[in-house]
Protein backbone atom coordinates (compact mmCIF):
# COMPACT_ATOMS: atom_id res chain seq x y z
CA UNK A 1 0.00 0.00 0.00
CA UNK A 2 0.93 3.46 -0.80
CA UNK A 3 2.27 5.54 2.35
CA UNK A 4 -0.61 7.46 3.84
CA UNK A 5 -1.58 10.43 5.98
CA UNK A 6 -2.80 10.51 9.22
CA UNK A 7 -6.73 11.13 8.18
CA UNK A 8 -5.83 8.08 5.52
CA UNK A 9 -4.41 6.01 8.29
CA UNK A 10 -7.20 6.17 10.91
CA UNK A 11 -9.82 5.72 7.89
CA UNK A 12 -8.68 2.22 7.60
CA UNK A 13 -7.92 1.84 10.96
CA UNK A 14 -11.78 2.47 11.96
CA UNK A 15 -12.82 0.02 8.39
CA UNK A 16 -11.00 -2.37 9.78
CA UNK A 17 -12.46 -2.03 13.37
CA UNK A 18 -16.01 -1.42 12.43
CA UNK A 19 -16.23 -4.08 10.07
CA UNK A 20 -15.02 -6.76 12.78
CA UNK A 21 -16.77 -5.91 15.90
CA UNK A 22 -14.96 -7.44 19.41
CA UNK A 23 -11.87 -8.97 17.47
CA UNK A 24 -8.82 -8.23 18.92
CA UNK A 25 -6.45 -7.03 16.21
CA UNK A 26 -2.88 -6.96 16.73
CA UNK A 27 -0.66 -3.11 15.98
CA UNK A 28 1.35 -5.15 14.26
CA UNK A 29 -1.34 -5.93 11.42
CA UNK A 30 -1.95 -2.30 11.22
CA UNK A 31 1.44 -0.98 10.94
CA UNK A 32 2.71 -3.64 8.76
CA UNK A 33 -0.51 -2.92 6.50
CA UNK A 34 0.06 1.09 6.28
CA UNK A 35 3.88 0.66 6.59
CA UNK A 36 4.54 2.88 9.71
CA UNK A 37 5.57 2.36 12.99
CA UNK A 38 3.93 0.56 16.00
CA UNK A 39 4.37 4.57 17.64
CA UNK A 40 2.27 5.70 14.60
CA UNK A 41 -0.28 3.74 15.00
CA UNK A 42 -0.73 4.59 18.82
CA UNK A 43 -1.45 8.13 17.85
CA UNK A 44 -3.75 7.21 15.01
CA UNK A 45 -5.77 4.74 17.85
CA UNK A 46 -5.77 8.14 20.05
CA UNK A 47 -7.72 9.65 17.42
CA UNK A 48 -10.09 7.07 16.85
CA UNK A 49 -10.53 7.30 20.63
CA UNK A 50 -10.85 10.79 20.85
CA UNK A 51 -13.73 10.56 18.19
CA UNK A 52 -15.74 8.23 19.60
CA UNK A 53 -15.21 9.57 23.02
CA UNK A 54 -17.07 13.03 21.76
CA UNK A 55 -19.39 10.98 20.05
CA UNK A 56 -20.59 8.73 22.83
CA UNK A 57 -21.21 6.00 20.92
CA UNK A 58 -18.72 2.42 20.51
CA UNK A 59 -15.73 1.75 22.17
CA UNK A 60 -12.34 1.28 21.61
CA UNK A 61 -10.41 -1.52 24.16
CA UNK A 62 -6.85 -2.03 23.97
CA UNK A 63 -5.27 -5.49 25.11
CA UNK A 64 -1.86 -5.51 26.05
CA UNK A 65 0.69 -8.16 26.09
CA UNK A 66 1.65 -10.70 23.52
CA UNK A 67 -1.64 -11.86 22.47
CA UNK A 68 -3.07 -7.61 22.66
CA UNK A 69 -3.80 -5.31 20.11
CA UNK A 70 -7.77 -3.09 19.63
CA UNK A 71 -10.79 -3.99 19.69
CA UNK A 72 -13.67 -2.02 18.85
CA UNK A 73 -17.46 -2.55 20.59
CA UNK A 74 -20.58 -1.12 19.05
CA UNK A 75 -22.33 0.38 21.83
CA UNK A 76 -24.86 2.70 21.08
CA UNK A 77 -25.65 5.68 23.16
CA UNK A 78 -27.92 5.97 24.97
CA UNK A 79 -30.27 8.72 23.07
CA UNK A 80 -29.78 6.66 20.14
CA UNK A 81 -30.92 3.66 21.99
CA UNK A 82 -33.65 5.60 23.18
CA UNK A 83 -34.21 6.60 19.32
CA UNK A 84 -34.34 3.00 17.77
CA UNK A 85 -37.01 2.28 20.34
CA UNK A 86 -39.10 4.94 19.78
CA UNK A 87 -38.69 4.49 15.82
CA UNK A 88 -39.93 0.56 16.30
CA UNK A 89 -43.27 1.57 18.57
CA UNK A 90 -43.91 4.02 15.52
CA UNK A 91 -43.64 1.62 12.84
CA UNK A 92 -45.04 -1.19 15.24
CA UNK A 93 -48.40 0.96 15.80
CA UNK A 94 -49.39 1.41 12.64
CA UNK A 95 -52.84 -0.12 12.38
CA UNK A 96 -52.33 -2.03 9.08
CA UNK A 97 -49.90 -4.48 11.02
CA UNK A 98 -52.86 -5.45 12.91
CA UNK A 99 -53.46 -9.48 11.84
CA UNK A 100 -56.43 -11.05 12.22
CA UNK A 101 -56.52 -12.67 15.70
CA UNK A 102 -55.08 -9.70 17.41
CA UNK A 103 -51.27 -10.58 15.91
CA UNK A 104 -49.01 -7.82 14.69
CA UNK A 105 -46.97 -8.20 11.46
CA UNK A 106 -43.65 -7.60 12.55
CA UNK A 107 -41.89 -9.81 10.20
CA UNK A 108 -40.45 -6.82 7.98
CA UNK A 109 -39.13 -5.35 11.17
CA UNK A 110 -37.34 -8.39 12.82
CA UNK A 111 -35.59 -9.69 9.86
CA UNK A 112 -34.50 -6.28 8.42
CA UNK A 113 -31.18 -6.23 8.29
CA UNK A 114 -30.73 -2.68 9.66
CA UNK A 115 -33.05 -2.99 12.42
CA UNK A 116 -32.14 -6.27 13.92
CA UNK A 117 -27.80 -4.77 13.44
CA UNK A 118 -29.03 -1.97 15.67
CA UNK A 119 -31.29 -4.16 18.04
CA UNK A 120 -28.70 -6.45 17.91
CA UNK A 121 -25.90 -3.71 19.62
CA UNK A 122 -28.78 -2.90 21.88
CA UNK A 123 -29.09 -6.28 23.43
CA UNK A 124 -24.64 -6.40 22.98
CA UNK A 125 -24.49 -3.22 25.22
CA UNK A 126 -26.80 -4.73 28.11
CA UNK A 127 -25.38 -8.53 28.03
CA UNK A 128 -21.40 -7.56 27.57
CA UNK A 129 -20.90 -7.49 31.50
CA UNK A 130 -22.02 -10.67 31.61
CA UNK A 131 -19.38 -11.78 29.68
CA UNK A 132 -21.75 -14.38 27.04
CA UNK A 133 -19.93 -16.77 25.29
CA UNK A 134 -22.20 -18.06 22.97
CA UNK A 135 -25.99 -16.49 21.70
CA UNK A 136 -28.53 -19.03 21.88
CA UNK A 137 -32.17 -18.94 20.06
CA UNK A 138 -34.37 -20.54 18.40
CA UNK A 139 -35.69 -21.25 14.85
CA UNK A 140 -37.30 -18.89 12.74
CA UNK A 141 -37.81 -15.46 13.61
CA UNK A 142 -35.17 -15.11 16.47
CA UNK A 143 -32.44 -16.25 14.28
CA UNK A 144 -31.89 -12.24 12.70
CA UNK A 145 -31.77 -10.62 16.15
CA UNK A 146 -29.40 -13.39 17.51
CA UNK A 147 -27.03 -13.47 14.89
CA UNK A 148 -26.97 -9.50 14.98
CA UNK A 149 -26.40 -9.65 19.02
CA UNK A 150 -23.84 -12.74 18.55
CA UNK A 151 -22.08 -10.06 16.04
CA UNK A 152 -21.80 -7.47 18.16
CA UNK A 153 -20.18 -9.68 21.05
CA UNK A 154 -18.26 -11.55 18.95
CA UNK A 155 -19.10 -14.64 20.11
CA UNK A 156 -21.23 -17.71 18.06
CA UNK A 157 -25.03 -18.11 17.76
CA UNK A 158 -26.56 -21.14 18.53
CA UNK A 159 -29.85 -22.10 16.38
CA UNK A 160 -32.33 -24.50 18.94
CA UNK A 161 -34.48 -26.38 15.92
CA UNK A 162 -37.79 -27.91 16.55
CA UNK A 163 -36.75 -31.26 14.79
CA UNK A 164 -33.23 -32.98 14.89
CA UNK A 165 -31.26 -33.27 11.57
CA UNK A 166 -29.12 -35.48 10.86
CA UNK A 167 -26.65 -32.69 9.17
CA UNK A 168 -26.82 -31.30 13.15
CA UNK A 169 -24.55 -34.79 14.55
CA UNK A 170 -25.12 -36.14 17.81
CA UNK A 171 -28.31 -33.87 19.26
CA UNK A 172 -29.85 -33.48 22.47
CA UNK A 173 -33.54 -32.69 22.69
CA UNK A 174 -36.06 -31.31 25.25
CA UNK A 175 -39.69 -31.22 25.55
CA UNK A 176 -41.57 -29.00 26.93
CA UNK A 177 -45.10 -27.01 27.48
CA UNK A 178 -45.87 -23.72 25.64
CA UNK A 179 -47.22 -21.27 27.48
CA UNK A 180 -49.97 -19.87 25.49
CA UNK A 181 -51.15 -23.07 23.72
CA UNK A 182 -50.61 -25.68 26.36
CA UNK A 183 -48.95 -27.89 23.83
CA UNK A 184 -46.26 -30.02 24.14
CA UNK A 185 -42.84 -29.02 21.92
CA UNK A 186 -39.71 -30.34 21.45
CA UNK A 187 -36.24 -28.26 21.24
CA UNK A 188 -32.94 -29.77 19.55
CA UNK A 189 -29.76 -28.57 19.66
CA UNK A 190 -26.27 -30.22 18.40
CA UNK A 191 -23.87 -31.71 21.06
CA UNK A 192 -20.97 -29.68 19.57
CA UNK A 193 -22.81 -26.88 19.07
CA UNK A 194 -22.79 -25.34 22.74
CA UNK A 195 -19.27 -24.88 24.12
CA UNK A 196 -18.26 -26.40 27.61
CA UNK A 197 -18.59 -24.33 30.53
CA UNK A 198 -20.71 -22.10 27.99
CA UNK A 199 -21.79 -18.66 29.30
CA UNK A 200 -25.19 -18.70 27.63
CA UNK A 201 -27.27 -15.73 26.66
CA UNK A 202 -31.13 -16.83 25.05
CA UNK A 203 -32.21 -13.90 22.83
CA UNK A 204 -35.73 -14.28 20.83
CA UNK A 205 -38.16 -12.03 19.57
CA UNK A 206 -41.50 -12.22 21.35
CA UNK A 207 -42.27 -13.51 24.97
CA UNK A 208 -45.97 -14.21 25.58
CA UNK A 209 -46.39 -16.63 28.32
CA UNK A 210 -42.46 -17.54 28.41
CA UNK A 211 -42.83 -21.27 27.44
CA UNK A 212 -40.48 -21.18 24.74
CA UNK A 213 -37.88 -19.21 27.07
CA UNK A 214 -37.93 -21.84 29.49
CA UNK A 215 -37.60 -24.34 27.17
CA UNK A 216 -34.35 -23.15 26.56
CA UNK A 217 -33.40 -22.80 29.85
CA UNK A 218 -33.89 -25.90 30.71
CA UNK A 219 -31.52 -27.06 27.76
CA UNK A 220 -28.82 -25.26 28.53
CA UNK A 221 -28.90 -27.33 32.07
CA UNK A 222 -28.56 -30.51 29.85
CA UNK A 223 -25.29 -29.05 28.77
CA UNK A 224 -22.46 -29.96 31.98
CA UNK A 225 -21.05 -26.57 33.37
CA UNK A 226 -23.27 -24.10 30.85
CA UNK A 227 -25.52 -21.50 32.22
CA UNK A 228 -27.74 -19.08 31.23
CA UNK A 229 -26.07 -15.17 31.77
CA UNK A 230 -29.38 -13.62 30.28
CA UNK A 231 -32.46 -13.33 28.38
CA UNK A 232 -33.24 -10.87 26.49
CA UNK A 233 -36.87 -10.42 24.17
CA UNK A 234 -37.33 -8.06 21.90
CA UNK A 235 -41.13 -7.18 22.82
CA UNK A 236 -42.71 -8.73 25.92
CA UNK A 237 -46.82 -9.07 26.02
CA UNK A 238 -47.93 -7.34 28.87
CA UNK A 239 -50.23 -10.28 29.36
CA UNK A 240 -49.78 -12.43 31.34
CA UNK A 241 -47.76 -10.30 33.87
CA UNK A 242 -46.44 -13.43 35.00
CA UNK A 243 -43.81 -15.35 32.70
CA UNK A 244 -42.33 -18.53 32.75
CA UNK A 245 -38.86 -17.49 33.41
CA UNK A 246 -38.06 -14.69 35.47
CA UNK A 247 -34.96 -11.34 35.03
CA UNK A 248 -35.28 -11.12 31.38
CA UNK A 249 -34.83 -7.88 29.52
CA UNK A 250 -37.44 -6.79 26.87
CA UNK A 251 -36.80 -3.71 25.20
CA UNK A 252 -40.53 -3.30 24.19
CA UNK A 253 -44.33 -4.19 25.93
CA UNK A 254 -46.95 -4.57 23.38
CA UNK A 255 -49.56 -3.20 25.96
CA UNK A 256 -52.96 -4.07 23.58
CA UNK A 257 -54.08 -4.95 20.54
CA UNK A 258 -57.14 -3.61 19.75
CA UNK A 259 -58.70 -5.40 16.48
CA UNK A 260 -62.07 -3.30 15.78
CA UNK A 261 -60.83 -0.18 16.61
CA UNK A 262 -57.49 -0.89 14.44
CA UNK A 263 -55.25 0.15 17.36
CA UNK A 264 -51.90 -1.44 18.68
CA UNK A 265 -50.14 0.16 22.45
CA UNK A 266 -46.98 -0.38 22.34
CA UNK A 267 -43.76 1.13 24.11
CA UNK A 268 -40.47 0.93 25.31
CA UNK A 269 -40.63 -1.35 28.40
CA UNK A 270 -40.51 0.57 31.41
CA UNK A 271 -37.74 -1.01 33.53
CA UNK A 272 -35.30 -2.10 30.73
CA UNK A 273 -33.79 -4.08 33.43
CA UNK A 274 -35.61 -6.06 35.82
CA UNK A 275 -33.58 -8.38 37.90
CA UNK B 1 -20.05 17.65 19.99
CA UNK B 2 -16.69 19.38 20.69
CA UNK B 3 -15.03 20.19 17.44
CA UNK B 4 -12.57 17.58 16.01
CA UNK B 5 -9.71 17.48 13.96
CA UNK B 6 -9.25 16.20 10.70
CA UNK B 7 -8.30 12.94 12.16
CA UNK B 8 -11.18 12.38 14.50
CA UNK B 9 -13.65 13.76 12.19
CA UNK B 10 -12.31 10.71 9.89
CA UNK B 11 -13.09 8.21 12.55
CA UNK B 12 -16.25 9.33 13.19
CA UNK B 13 -17.54 9.60 9.44
CA UNK B 14 -16.33 6.06 8.86
CA UNK B 15 -17.51 4.47 11.79
CA UNK B 16 -21.02 6.16 10.37
CA UNK B 17 -20.50 4.81 7.07
CA UNK B 18 -19.30 1.38 7.80
CA UNK B 19 -21.78 0.51 10.55
CA UNK B 20 -24.68 1.44 7.68
CA UNK B 21 -23.47 -0.17 4.64
CA UNK B 22 -25.28 1.14 1.31
CA UNK B 23 -27.55 3.93 3.20
CA UNK B 24 -27.05 7.32 1.83
CA UNK B 25 -26.49 9.63 4.70
CA UNK B 26 -26.32 13.38 3.10
CA UNK B 27 -23.03 15.16 4.11
CA UNK B 28 -25.06 17.94 5.95
CA UNK B 29 -25.72 15.34 8.82
CA UNK B 30 -21.69 15.28 9.34
CA UNK B 31 -21.29 18.85 8.94
CA UNK B 32 -23.97 19.39 11.82
CA UNK B 33 -22.32 16.48 13.66
CA UNK B 34 -19.14 17.39 13.76
CA UNK B 35 -19.97 21.46 13.30
CA UNK B 36 -17.76 22.35 9.82
CA UNK B 37 -19.41 23.26 6.95
CA UNK B 38 -19.93 20.46 3.78
CA UNK B 39 -16.65 21.46 2.18
CA UNK B 40 -14.89 20.17 5.08
CA UNK B 41 -16.59 16.92 5.31
CA UNK B 42 -15.67 16.41 0.98
CA UNK B 43 -11.98 17.25 2.02
CA UNK B 44 -12.10 14.25 4.40
CA UNK B 45 -14.21 12.03 2.22
CA UNK B 46 -11.48 12.42 -0.21
CA UNK B 47 -9.35 11.09 2.81
CA UNK B 48 -11.93 7.84 3.21
CA UNK B 49 -11.76 7.42 -0.64
CA UNK B 50 -8.02 7.29 -0.95
CA UNK B 51 -7.63 4.96 2.33
CA UNK B 52 -9.83 2.38 0.37
CA UNK B 53 -8.57 3.26 -3.00
CA UNK B 54 -5.46 1.76 -1.05
CA UNK B 55 -6.52 -0.79 0.48
CA UNK B 56 -8.10 -2.15 -2.32
CA UNK B 57 -11.29 -3.03 -0.32
CA UNK B 58 -14.32 -1.14 0.20
CA UNK B 59 -15.62 1.67 -1.89
CA UNK B 60 -17.32 4.97 -1.45
CA UNK B 61 -20.49 6.22 -3.79
CA UNK B 62 -21.07 9.98 -3.88
CA UNK B 63 -24.73 10.84 -4.56
CA UNK B 64 -25.48 13.86 -6.09
CA UNK B 65 -28.80 16.57 -5.95
CA UNK B 66 -30.99 17.24 -2.93
CA UNK B 67 -31.67 13.89 -1.92
CA UNK B 68 -27.28 12.66 -2.15
CA UNK B 69 -25.05 12.31 -0.17
CA UNK B 70 -21.97 9.28 0.30
CA UNK B 71 -22.85 5.52 1.02
CA UNK B 72 -20.03 2.94 1.85
CA UNK B 73 -20.16 -0.76 0.19
CA UNK B 74 -18.12 -3.43 1.57
CA UNK B 75 -16.24 -4.44 -1.51
CA UNK B 76 -13.74 -7.20 -0.31
CA UNK B 77 -11.03 -7.41 -2.86
CA UNK B 78 -9.95 -10.53 -5.15
CA UNK B 79 -7.40 -11.38 -2.37
CA UNK B 80 -10.11 -11.17 0.68
CA UNK B 81 -12.02 -13.25 -1.40
CA UNK B 82 -9.68 -16.19 -1.81
CA UNK B 83 -8.58 -16.05 1.48
CA UNK B 84 -11.73 -16.59 2.62
CA UNK B 85 -12.78 -19.15 0.60
CA UNK B 86 -9.47 -21.13 1.09
CA UNK B 87 -9.82 -20.76 4.79
CA UNK B 88 -13.61 -22.05 4.50
CA UNK B 89 -12.03 -25.11 3.18
CA UNK B 90 -9.23 -25.93 5.07
CA UNK B 91 -11.71 -26.01 8.22
CA UNK B 92 -14.63 -28.02 6.16
CA UNK B 93 -12.12 -30.57 4.98
CA UNK B 94 -11.52 -31.50 8.65
CA UNK B 95 -12.27 -35.19 9.06
CA UNK B 96 -13.94 -34.87 12.20
CA UNK B 97 -16.41 -32.71 10.31
CA UNK B 98 -18.11 -36.07 8.66
CA UNK B 99 -20.62 -36.94 9.82
CA UNK B 100 -22.56 -40.77 8.97
CA UNK B 101 -24.30 -40.95 5.66
CA UNK B 102 -21.38 -38.74 4.19
CA UNK B 103 -22.71 -35.62 5.28
CA UNK B 104 -20.64 -33.10 6.82
CA UNK B 105 -21.13 -30.74 9.81
CA UNK B 106 -21.55 -26.88 8.92
CA UNK B 107 -23.02 -25.14 11.10
CA UNK B 108 -21.15 -23.88 13.01
CA UNK B 109 -19.52 -21.65 10.10
CA UNK B 110 -23.01 -21.19 8.99
CA UNK B 111 -23.97 -19.69 11.56
CA UNK B 112 -21.23 -17.46 12.48
CA UNK B 113 -21.76 -13.91 12.47
CA UNK B 114 -18.06 -13.21 11.58
CA UNK B 115 -17.61 -15.98 8.63
CA UNK B 116 -21.18 -15.19 7.32
CA UNK B 117 -20.56 -11.54 7.33
CA UNK B 118 -17.48 -12.07 5.08
CA UNK B 119 -19.45 -14.66 2.96
CA UNK B 120 -22.36 -11.75 2.84
CA UNK B 121 -20.07 -9.05 1.37
CA UNK B 122 -18.79 -11.72 -1.32
CA UNK B 123 -22.47 -12.55 -2.77
CA UNK B 124 -22.97 -8.70 -2.40
CA UNK B 125 -19.61 -7.71 -4.45
CA UNK B 126 -20.94 -10.49 -7.53
CA UNK B 127 -24.29 -9.84 -7.25
CA UNK B 128 -24.76 -5.70 -6.73
CA UNK B 129 -24.58 -4.67 -11.07
CA UNK B 130 -27.93 -6.91 -10.98
CA UNK B 131 -29.40 -4.23 -7.99
CA UNK B 132 -31.30 -7.11 -6.19
CA UNK B 133 -34.56 -5.56 -3.83
CA UNK B 134 -34.22 -8.07 -1.79
CA UNK B 135 -32.80 -11.18 -0.85
CA UNK B 136 -34.66 -14.37 -0.04
CA UNK B 137 -34.31 -17.53 1.39
CA UNK B 138 -35.73 -20.74 3.31
CA UNK B 139 -35.89 -21.41 7.01
CA UNK B 140 -33.61 -22.20 8.58
CA UNK B 141 -29.97 -22.86 7.83
CA UNK B 142 -29.95 -20.13 4.65
CA UNK B 143 -30.91 -17.19 7.21
CA UNK B 144 -27.32 -16.15 8.89
CA UNK B 145 -26.03 -16.00 4.87
CA UNK B 146 -29.39 -14.62 3.16
CA UNK B 147 -28.87 -11.77 6.28
CA UNK B 148 -25.45 -11.07 6.08
CA UNK B 149 -25.73 -10.51 2.19
CA UNK B 150 -29.03 -8.21 2.49
CA UNK B 151 -26.72 -6.06 4.73
CA UNK B 152 -24.68 -5.80 2.86
CA UNK B 153 -26.41 -4.68 -0.16
CA UNK B 154 -28.68 -3.11 2.35
CA UNK B 155 -32.13 -4.60 1.05
CA UNK B 156 -34.69 -6.24 3.19
CA UNK B 157 -33.98 -10.12 3.93
CA UNK B 158 -37.09 -12.13 2.93
CA UNK B 159 -37.33 -15.68 4.45
CA UNK B 160 -39.57 -18.79 3.11
CA UNK B 161 -41.21 -21.21 5.64
CA UNK B 162 -41.90 -24.30 5.58
CA UNK B 163 -45.13 -24.05 7.04
CA UNK B 164 -47.32 -21.08 6.96
CA UNK B 165 -48.03 -19.05 10.24
CA UNK B 166 -50.80 -16.81 11.23
CA UNK B 167 -48.53 -14.19 12.36
CA UNK B 168 -47.16 -13.63 8.39
CA UNK B 169 -50.83 -12.79 7.38
CA UNK B 170 -51.85 -13.44 4.08
CA UNK B 171 -49.38 -15.91 2.38
CA UNK B 172 -48.19 -17.50 -1.20
CA UNK B 173 -47.50 -21.24 -0.91
CA UNK B 174 -46.31 -23.75 -3.71
CA UNK B 175 -45.53 -27.47 -3.12
CA UNK B 176 -42.16 -28.59 -5.21
CA UNK B 177 -40.23 -31.79 -5.58
CA UNK B 178 -37.35 -32.04 -3.75
CA UNK B 179 -34.26 -33.27 -5.82
CA UNK B 180 -32.22 -35.63 -3.10
CA UNK B 181 -35.48 -37.27 -1.91
CA UNK B 182 -37.54 -37.31 -4.23
CA UNK B 183 -40.62 -35.70 -1.71
CA UNK B 184 -43.30 -33.38 -1.78
CA UNK B 185 -42.28 -30.29 0.21
CA UNK B 186 -43.71 -26.59 0.86
CA UNK B 187 -42.48 -23.15 0.77
CA UNK B 188 -44.88 -20.25 2.03
CA UNK B 189 -43.87 -16.59 2.11
CA UNK B 190 -46.39 -13.44 2.80
CA UNK B 191 -48.08 -11.88 0.50
CA UNK B 192 -46.60 -8.21 1.77
CA UNK B 193 -42.92 -9.57 2.40
CA UNK B 194 -42.03 -9.66 -1.42
CA UNK B 195 -42.34 -6.04 -2.52
CA UNK B 196 -43.73 -5.20 -6.01
CA UNK B 197 -41.66 -5.90 -9.06
CA UNK B 198 -38.77 -7.04 -6.82
CA UNK B 199 -35.38 -8.37 -8.02
CA UNK B 200 -35.19 -11.06 -5.89
CA UNK B 201 -31.36 -12.18 -5.07
CA UNK B 202 -32.14 -16.19 -4.23
CA UNK B 203 -29.09 -16.87 -1.25
CA UNK B 204 -28.39 -20.87 0.50
CA UNK B 205 -25.94 -22.50 2.21
CA UNK B 206 -26.41 -26.14 0.56
CA UNK B 207 -27.21 -26.91 -3.42
CA UNK B 208 -27.24 -30.65 -4.37
CA UNK B 209 -30.22 -31.31 -6.86
CA UNK B 210 -31.78 -27.80 -7.03
CA UNK B 211 -34.85 -28.47 -5.72
CA UNK B 212 -35.16 -26.19 -2.95
CA UNK B 213 -33.87 -23.37 -5.77
CA UNK B 214 -36.12 -24.61 -8.26
CA UNK B 215 -39.04 -24.14 -5.80
CA UNK B 216 -37.95 -20.86 -4.22
CA UNK B 217 -37.65 -19.84 -7.94
CA UNK B 218 -41.27 -20.95 -8.72
CA UNK B 219 -42.09 -19.07 -5.82
CA UNK B 220 -41.01 -15.72 -6.76
CA UNK B 221 -43.34 -16.16 -10.53
CA UNK B 222 -46.25 -16.10 -8.19
CA UNK B 223 -45.30 -12.29 -7.35
CA UNK B 224 -46.25 -10.68 -10.69
CA UNK B 225 -43.22 -8.41 -11.71
CA UNK B 226 -41.14 -10.21 -9.46
CA UNK B 227 -37.94 -11.47 -11.36
CA UNK B 228 -34.82 -13.59 -10.10
CA UNK B 229 -31.83 -11.56 -10.47
CA UNK B 230 -29.48 -14.07 -8.98
CA UNK B 231 -28.70 -17.44 -7.24
CA UNK B 232 -26.13 -17.86 -4.69
CA UNK B 233 -25.46 -20.94 -2.96
CA UNK B 234 -21.89 -21.50 -0.64
CA UNK B 235 -21.80 -25.02 -1.47
CA UNK B 236 -22.65 -27.05 -4.12
CA UNK B 237 -21.76 -30.67 -4.78
CA UNK B 238 -19.87 -32.08 -7.85
CA UNK B 239 -23.40 -34.28 -7.79
CA UNK B 240 -25.63 -34.45 -9.78
CA UNK B 241 -23.77 -32.51 -12.37
CA UNK B 242 -27.25 -31.76 -13.66
CA UNK B 243 -28.83 -28.86 -11.02
CA UNK B 244 -32.46 -27.93 -11.66
CA UNK B 245 -31.87 -24.36 -11.56
CA UNK B 246 -29.19 -22.93 -13.81
CA UNK B 247 -26.73 -20.10 -13.86
CA UNK B 248 -26.35 -19.95 -10.26
CA UNK B 249 -23.19 -18.63 -8.59
CA UNK B 250 -21.56 -21.21 -6.50
CA UNK B 251 -18.61 -20.15 -3.94
CA UNK B 252 -17.52 -23.87 -2.70
CA UNK B 253 -17.95 -27.33 -4.73
CA UNK B 254 -18.11 -30.50 -2.96
CA UNK B 255 -16.44 -33.21 -4.78
CA UNK B 256 -16.37 -35.84 -2.09
CA UNK B 257 -17.08 -37.15 1.10
CA UNK B 258 -14.76 -40.40 1.83
CA UNK B 259 -16.18 -41.90 5.04
CA UNK B 260 -14.52 -44.47 5.29
CA UNK B 261 -11.16 -43.02 5.01
CA UNK B 262 -11.75 -39.81 6.67
CA UNK B 263 -10.83 -37.55 4.08
CA UNK B 264 -13.32 -34.75 2.61
CA UNK B 265 -12.66 -32.99 -0.53
CA UNK B 266 -13.77 -29.45 -1.15
CA UNK B 267 -12.54 -26.48 -2.96
CA UNK B 268 -13.05 -23.18 -4.35
CA UNK B 269 -15.87 -23.26 -7.08
CA UNK B 270 -13.27 -23.64 -10.51
CA UNK B 271 -15.88 -21.13 -11.96
CA UNK B 272 -17.19 -18.98 -9.74
CA UNK B 273 -19.42 -17.39 -12.42
CA UNK B 274 -21.47 -20.29 -14.46
CA UNK B 275 -23.38 -18.16 -16.21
Amino acid sequence: MAKLGRAERVAYIVKTLVERPGEIIPLSYFAQRLGVGKSSISEDLAAVKAALEAAGSGTLRTVPGAAGGVAYWPLPSPAEQEEVLERLCEMLSAPERILPGGFIFMTDLITSPAWTARIGEIFAAHFRPQRPTCVLTVETKGIPLALMTARALNVPMVVARREGRVTEGPQVTISYVTGSRGRIETLTVGIRSIPRAARVLIIDDFIKAGGTARGLVDLVRQFEGAEVVGIGVLIQTAQPERKRVEGYLSLLTLEEVDEERGRVQIRPSRSVEKE
